[in-house]
């Protein structure tokens, strides 16, 4: 199965791709990897701000990892033309917007990993790291980062 | 002199290497790069927590990262078969869970660094990023990722 | 133009590389890609210290990631010995010394980003993250590594 068929049938819908707030680029080719930019989490098209361990449950931050994968999926869209060109999601980096004493950051970013696994299957298989950041750009809850192979 | 020799001669024993304790791999390549996941401090087979500058000192955060170096060997080592297909250990990425006063992640950092230099000589020579965060996940006191290039 | 003119068309000189202050190096290849260390703030020869949206302001943070990427060339001309071999500028990591309400990173990163861009033209077009920690090396203001492709 696609990957867009797979996106079909978990009834999600590519966005337009973010674009950049600042002097830098959405994604970045280094040989056969493509660097994504961190993107943050966004709620109806504003800055999703809060902090875990503050205002915000680990499920609402699991959420909003979540629906940072939607984002750079749509990124990788865009620069790709093609998903199919995805060897591999190599790297995911979520860094979670917490207070000093929250300590579930890894169940934060098991709403981006899940969905990578969901859409990407085999090759969703990444690498991760996740921790808890003092801030985030605009406040926002959560920031994702990937690595990708590609051919 | 072998990477195992090397081992041996410092009376390091590789553990079982680390499982996943969400969605995600230990270990993933990206050509011939291999990404290790962040790996957090463990003691006694569970997380060892604690905030450098707090309840820990650096001592204990160097020793810590440390173990960590040995726990991201043995990932390797599951990874590639052989840690002698290692061609360079290329980047290391510390993290430091740290009160906002404390200042020095880069002297808990060396207890990884100089372990991967002595493991590999002049194939260990990596750059390296070390910095204080809020908190890691289960509230472990460092976490540590690794790119590494391998044949 | 070369990146050499370019530099003094901005009356930049690139100052001598830095040295590590730990047990790593600077920058190291991963296949067609170089990993630049960490490099913190600097200003009359030590490290620039202070946290964003406490003792210092968000243009004072710009000009020091300025500096920064200034220093991060310094230390990619050592490393490849003519600057003219960088095919991109591929990714940046702009670490931010916040007060847990700061929420600016992305317009002190962009004084790394802005004069990547003005430098390397086309090839300086980055990905990017930029987020704020609880602390950085000998309390500096702002961190930054590279990622960087060469030929």
């Amino acid at each position: 199965m696609s990957v867009y068929d797979r996106l079909r049938e978990l009834n999600i819908e590519l966005p337009a791709a973010a674009k950049p707030v600042a002097a830098f680029v959405m994604a970045a080719p280094g040989g056969n990897l493509v660097f994504v930019s961190g993107h943050i989490a966004r709620r109806d098209g504003k800055p999703f701000a809060g902090k875990l361990g503050g205002d915000l449950s680990t499920q609402e931050g699991k959420a909003a990892a979540r629906s940072v994968a939607i984002d750079l999926m749509a990124t990788l869209h865009e620069f790709l033309g093609d998903l199919g060109r995805v060897v591999r999601i190599v790297k995911v980096m979520c860094l979670v917007n917490s207070v000093p004493t929250y300590t579930e950051q890894h169940l934060v970013a098991n709403g981006c990993s899940e969905l990578v696994l969901e859409v990407f299957g085999e090759r969703g298989r990444h690498a991760r790291s996740a921790f808890g950041v003092t801030q985030i750009p605009l406040g926002a809850c959560v920031e994702i980062e990937m690595v990708v192979e590609v051919a």
